[in-house]
């Protein structure tokens, strides 16, 4: 396989306060992606599990990966497959649900820095503090007070209350050592309703289905319009947007595990130095 | 391979009260093991995957696995090799380190009872509540008063007081649907050994090597003594211990598997029916 670089996948990156429109991005792209991508996606995830061994080793920095989408883009899909070879050991998958009475107490961020990963570990948000501009925008009008609903001022103004927050905590997980990366998994209408579809047929995943599934398909463009406006707001040089085509599976999972190999290798985490390297040769009795 | 069941493993379970001699259990046994470890071990814990993914989608027990052992005796191992093809979004590896002011400020199962598994995943505990009937016995001198240190009707009492706080604690996971499954890791003396001068010799190991496993190891026979102690009082037939031989790696992988299969096939989780059957009816537009 050829050497892949960050900079190889520049191109699904969203530039700092460059405007989005989503119709612009092909859901089923699968340009640069291998002929037989099965074995491009196992090098990587096996590269993916070294380097979190030595991020583990290492044990100063962190690693964040946001994943965002619609329903039944392929976010769960995407945990099983692009960490498959990552010890369980040193990796935390967070799957965020509605807020608990506990955790609507506080601000919208306090939850997700709670569960931020540890020194040396990578963490996984299946769905994140970006739910508050997303599901909560769309659904203004049952969840928050009059003043901040619809396209007014009061409205504006929330959110980019909430984009400067959230990009205030980013930075200070950045400064803190935890890289930040998000990814939008983007895919059709049409590969949404073939999915629901495949669900309906399969007994084994009738568990999925839900009657939310039919409710929010009907605010397909309206998630569409707020992935757009959060976009630009919150993609910073240091926690960069992707969006991934997603239709294809194969290409979803060889895009995002290429480019978290391409940053894992630019942090080139080291296990560190034996402190006192004279344990090298004591005796053990 | 052949159709193993739980009942296969039984003469490496402690049963319970019943005295243990850790001099009597062989830690190089490889009795049952396979010809082809590797080829056992992939099968069992592929399966170790797919009943997972039934347990999340049932959605209603989980399953906790207790990891215990001496410096060394293969914990991380373990986690790597067992939940190899285990879905990260079902399976919570906790590492238990020294307690923390906070959690000192609670009883010692606080801390524990906050990171049991939810309902439908798989929780790991690497060291666990055990801690506080091992290394602080085995350090009592330092760690606890002095009535409760040494030998005396005083410190009897304190660990007679610790078992029954955790027979009390799994007995009310058990209730809540969490089966509770403890592995002893057990190495020799002598294995120990080769396995430090093995991390001393490698560069990429020095990382794991400590000032304290030269400390502990003299405090290998104490070690031994606290877990023979404890063995009959907290081995229950709801949340049994399990004796592993683990000289062998392959062996420890193949005996660990081969338990977790066959109480997953026991609980046998079922993907629930769809609440509503219309959903499977019901058009996407």
């Amino acid at each position: 396989m050829m050497k892949l670089k960050l900079k190889d996948f520049d191109d699904l990156r969203v530039k700092p306060g460059k405007a989005v429109d989503l119709s612009d991005h092909k859901t089923d792209r699968t340009h640069g992606v291998p002929k037989n991508p099965e074995e491009a996606i196992e090098t990587l995830t096996q590269k993916l599990g070294v380097l979190q061994e030595n991020l583990y080793a290492e044990g100063r920095r962190s690693l964040l990966v946001v994943l965002q989408g619609l329903d039944a883009s392929g976010k769960d899909g995407t945990v099983r497959h692009v960490f498959d070879h990552v010890n369980p050991t040193g990796i935390q998958v967070i799957s965020f649900k509605q807020p608990t009475t506990e955790e609507l107490r506080h601000d919208f961020l306090w939850r997700c820095h709670n569960r931020t990963p540890p020194r040396g570990y990578i963490g996984v948000f299946n769905r994140s503090h970006y739910e508050d501009v997303l599901v909560v925008r769309v659904h203004a009008d049952k969840l928050l007070a009059p003043e901040l609903r619809g396209e007014g001022e009061g409205a504006a103004k929330e959110w980019q209350r909430r984009y400067r927050m959230i990009t205030a905590f980013e930075r200070i997980l950045e400064d803190a050592g935890t890289r930040v990366l998000k990814f939008f998994l983007h895919i059709s209408k049409e590969e949404q309703r073939q999915r629901f579809i495949a669900r309906q047929k399969d007994p084994t995943k009738h568990w999925k289905l839900a009657e939310g599934d039919f409710e929010e398909r009907k605010y397909w463009d309206h998630y569409q319009r707020a992935y757009e406006q959060m976009f630009p707001a919150t993609s910073t040089k240091e926690a960069p947007w992707y969006i991934i085509p997603s239709d294809h599976k194969k290409a979803r999972d060889f895009y995002i595990a290429g480019i978290l190999v391409g940053i894992l290798k630019e942090m080139d985490p080291q296990p560190p130095k034996l402190a006192n390297p004279a344990l090298t040769r004591l005796k053990f009795k």
